[in-house]
């Protein structure tokens, strides 16, 4: 199928359709994508202020053959949301539908459009007594919109699941500019294919979601936050049992850290306090969320006690006050920053079965280790098994100095990972930059299904072009 | 697409290719359904052992064009385990695939395969010391595959989700006799289209789900079940909203009870002991599960306090033992047996948005009166929007005097639900019972999709035909 540039007679032909101030030229920004290493054309941009419009687009891009890449909030890792070749896009930013349409506090959901930033949303339910518990580290620019259309992970996904789990229903306009109106408020319907989760982390390919029915929960009563230090990851998926033996499903987050992750930090970002000195080799984050009644220092301070009598955790500090909180979250939250200042030269969003991750932890030391003698920071959400493990060039080199070896350490992590039965995306996604990974790693049978998925809701292939699957 | 029937010549052809025993007679148990309104055909019956078979099974359907009933434990309530007219289909039974192929304690996962009783995969969770929540009253015989392939719901939704919200990761065969090999353990895993969540749900219309990896969760450090009467369906919301104040997440389940289903259980069920008498109108029974450090009974016995101060709860009944808990929820175990002891004119499984229950049972109840004096039963998951919405003949009456008026009542019924937003089936899926209120009620849009999906994932047509799509 071959597809047509977004030209200035299809601009022509939109803009006596729709209403002034809708199609624009696209801003640099619309253009780049945080790891820079993608740079989309600048085709045309349409903002939209509603689903009709937004219909109008597409029924007009699908008419005309006319590809068109979906934009949230342009933090995706995966360039999924920048189209760097083939004929120039049409760019439908959902930037200006950010209402949030209703908050159902009684029935704990909350309707949101695509473009509501994530922080608003969580915003919108913390007015309302309630917690929209999806929470990661772009939440001040990421789009529901798009969180949804990636499945975005982050810190809470332990105890409240991934954006899908969060996902009532959704309005979106399919390919050919029809609008599903499956703004659904209920909790139990069983009437027909699971549209809204095909759409959910399909990144574009098969629609544009314009609004979704999300579901909030109860605030916690307490909240309380540890770190503990662990001899080693087995000891740390050990603690993690033992937290969910004590606290059931209050545990809230379960973040590993390593030794390197904080020697980074210390180096590039020394403002940040470390309550460990020297920085111990493995450490967790843990996070409580508890129900009235129930303190959640005392309940750390009793994990802490029967971790240590366990031979489980070593050292341990519990946050006596919010600001004590906020302040050890800051820690974990900072070990990105000081990676991307250090500079990895491959970075990987991974996932393996939990009871595997020390095996494969030390696995991919020596795998690593057999390329050269490159620093790892492994860390991350080790309650869902997902890794961010990167790595970087041996102190005192730069990673452009090993951009010849970013395909060789890519592909020993992925081989591994593919070993132990894991993912090559745990959360980012596949976007434009794993399409490669999907198909040497992914299930052919998966793959041939989602092929025919493909075909069948949009035939033209519009949607979001070599995102996902490669045009073939 | 013309199908053939399941003749001698395909039978042959698959005994040649398959190990003795698999193929042989349906039995009379195979061919019929709980409400008795489908009969299925004789056709011809595969017991699989293997996934292998499974998938020569379908593969060889899919030459023969030969129609495939997928049938777990029988116990579905739609017709989509019957297939009464049309060629003679090759019904295609799990039952001797029941394995529990492993239990990761550890990391809260359980693989079993699709034939497993749903019963047996909770107690191997129990031996396990963790918790399978999926619970509901056909659980001795339904088995894990149809669960997942119908979504099924039950008491435990409230808290954990659908059958769906439980399962991470399947092995299915599609129509082609492919096997998809995603029995993934992976928390997170955004590597592509949800196939799984494709599968689920549809009613063995896309293929054949052969084993499935489910999340288990820690068992509750201690249960309370209580019983309060209340003033009316406003209140049993305002209800649910203070218990999740205090408790949380901890509120497992939540189920409203009217008068008439205790008055039909002391009718038909006189050993079942009521706590209240008279029955009162309206009553809910609640459950939590608190994590170690809570007391259910002084948690419960709080929220009763609360609840009186704010007139919410009138009377009640706190268990304060595990046989008085049990003798709860037998109360509201036996209102379906009751119901079917007087015999409903028409039953209707629905959900509205939460806070559209009190409005919707005072303008269903108006709705149902003008069509005669008949008798309302409308019970259930009150905490998910989930109503069994069932009309019973006048005292005295019997049902089989109204059957001239069941499709009057069940399309005043759903037209009423439909109003509302509501689902026409929440948790009993579609099968060949609704597929008209699909076509009447369902979103054009989704359903176009839905069409485009059958047609690329089974171009032949052979998977359960006449379920949820009704042939075009």
């Amino acid at each position: 199928m071959t597809l047509t540039p977004a030209n200035p007679a299809f601009a022509a032909r939109l803009s006596a359709l729709l209403p002034e101030g809708v199609l624009r030229q696209p801003e640099p920004r619309h253009l780049e994508e945080p790891r820079g290493r993608y740079q989309g054309q600048a085709g045309l941009l349409a903002l939209p202020q509603t689903v009709e419009q937004v219909s109008t687009l597409l029924r007009e891009a699908n008419a005309a053959r006319v590809p068109v890449v979906p934009y949230g909030g342009g933090t995706g890792l995966v360039g999924g949301q920048v189209m760097p070749d083939g004929p120039a896009p049409l760019l439908l930013s959902l930037e200006r539908m950010t209402a949030i349409r209703a908050v159902h506090r009684q029935e704990n959901v909350i309707i949101a459009e695509a473009g509501a930033i994530l922080a608003d949303v969580q915003a919108a339910a913390q007015a309302a007594d309630r917690l929209f518990p999806l929470s990661l580290a772009a939440e001040g620019s990421a789009r529901i919109g798009g969180n949804l259309s990636t499945n975005a992970g982050g810190v809470n996904v332990l105890r409240y699941g991934n954006a899908r789990d969060l996902c009532l229903g959704l309005e979106a306009v399919l390919p050919s500019g029809e609008v599903w109106h499956g703004l659904s408020r209920l909790r139990k319907d069983n009437t027909g294919y699971d549209l809204k989760n095909l759409l959910i982390g399909a990144e574009g390919t098969l629609g544009v979601i314009t609004a979704a029915a999300l579901k909030l929960s109860p605030v916690p009563a307490g909240q309380g936050t540890a770190l503990f230090t662990v001899k080693d990851p087995e000891a740390a998926i050990a603690l993690l049992a033992l937290a969910r033996d004590q606290a059931g499903e209050a545990v809230n987050a379960f973040e590993l850290i390593h030794q390197q992750g904080l020697e980074f930090l210390a180096e590039t970002q020394p403002q940040v306090r470390q309550p460990f000195a020297p920085a111990p080799e493995w450490s967790v984050l843990i996070e409580f969320g508890l129900p009235r009644g129930l303190d959640p220092e005392t309940a750390l301070a009793e994990l802490f006690t029967a971790a240590e009598q366990a031979g489980l955790a070593e050292d341990g500090v519990i946050a006596q006050s919010e600001a004590q909180r906020q302040a050890l979250w800051s820690l974990r939250e900072h070990i990105p920053v000081a990676n991307k200042a250090i500079g990895a030269i491959s970075s990987h969003d991974i996932s393996v079965p939990i009871s595997e991750i020390p095996a494969f932890i030390e696995r991919g030391h020596e795998a690593v280790a057999a390329l050269g003698a490159f620093r790892i920071n492994c860390f991350g959400h080790l309650g869902d098994g997902n890794l961010h493990y990167n790595v970087f060039p041996p102190k005192g080199r730069k990673r452009e100095d090993y951009d010849h070896m970013r395909g060789a350490v890519k592909e020993a992590v992925h081989e591994l990972v593919h070993t132990f039965g894991g993912s090559f995306s745990a959360e980012h996604g596949v976007g434009r930059m794993k399409t490669g990974d999907l198909e040497r790693y992914g299930d052919p049978v998966k793959l041939a299904a989602m092929r025919a998925i493909k075909q069948a809701l949009d035939p033209n292939g519009i949607m979001n072009p070599g995102a996902v699957l490669r045009a073939v």
